[in-house]
């Protein structure tokens, strides 16, 4: 690709992830003119509404690397899992109209596939804790990793409803989580 | 409403059921079909997908409520949401592509609205066992069913991903949302 039409597409990207974080029914148009570029440009670039979507969501990801890259994984690892999701609610949080127009959008499974990134890094150290006996081991990571993510998701999509204060949601997706990894006949923290 | 038209909608909300939970993308004309009317007297009833949408829904909520209605809620509070868990999970696993339609259709909040009879079931059985010192209560009830239904329709995600067995689902789901109801210093099931 040539260097001015990346730049086409990097625009796009962030002008997408940003009307769909504010708006989920953004229009192509408004993504557009975000970007300073024409319609035909976009189509161009992103036939579909679900690619420009896709891309929106991997772009939002990637911006969120910087932000979890800050997080101090060491020590016990369950205040180092609490302090990720934490940062990770944080980003869920400010994209969660995103994340609405990402069900809407995209097919079955795509939403958890353009999350490798910061699923790797949960499974990194939901192992770590694992290996020192303070997770459970009795359920595969891949699921716990799903059952975080779609307690997170789930309480965005509360917010969303106006079901839940954004204000009380970062404590009770951290406690549920521990508990949910806790080891069967260990203490809850 | 006059009785035939009652019937109409009554056996299009059916039929609605029906194909999308074979087929998220059944198409109007596929379920006025199935349901032996025209599609003028469909969108006479339900002039968008959405209110479709809706009405399949509704619809596989009610059909499900005799199946809750065969679950013993008596006894240890952990024993009796534990069959309560499996036995909803039965029906989100049947309905799990009818479950993607809604999600890719309704507004957000409209599939927990839906489901507010089932969620009354799982209150009662919270507060009880609240009460009895099993269920955690640092956390509000309303998140806690929340909880139990985004693990539920998170895991239905999964397997219309193809990245979880529907075999294993019921016992992953049943153990993790009793962890995550486990009172803060007690033991994990």
């Amino acid at each position: 690709m040539r260097a001015d039409a990346q730049r086409n597409v990097d625009a796009i990207a962030a002008a997408a992830a940003d009307c769909l974080s504010r708006d989920p029914e953004a229009s192509v148009a408004d993504i557009a003119k975000a970007a300073g570029v024409g319609r035909v440009t976009l189509y161009g670039h992103f036939p579909s509404r679900a690619e420009l979507v896709d891309a929106a969501v991997a772009r939002a990801i990637t911006d969120g690397h910087a932000v979890l890259d800050a997080v101090d994984l060491d020590g016990d690892p369950r205040a180092a899992l609490a302090r990720l999701v934490d940062a990770s609610w944080e980003l869920v949080n400010r994209f969660r109209s995103l994340l609405l127009a990402a069900q809407r959008t995209l097919p079955p499974g795509r939403i958890q596939e353009l999350h490798q990134e910061p699923a790797d890094r949960m499974r990194r150290l939901l192992e770590r804790g694992r290996a020192e006996g303070v997770f459970r081991t009795d359920l595969p990571t891949s699921w716990l990793i799903t059952t975080m993510q779609n307690v997170m998701h789930g309480a965005a999509d509360e917010i969303n409803a106006d079901r839940l204060k954004s204000a009380d949601a970062a404590r009770y997706i951290s406690t549920t989580v521990l508990a949910a990894l806790t080891p069967p006949g260990h203490r809850v923290p």
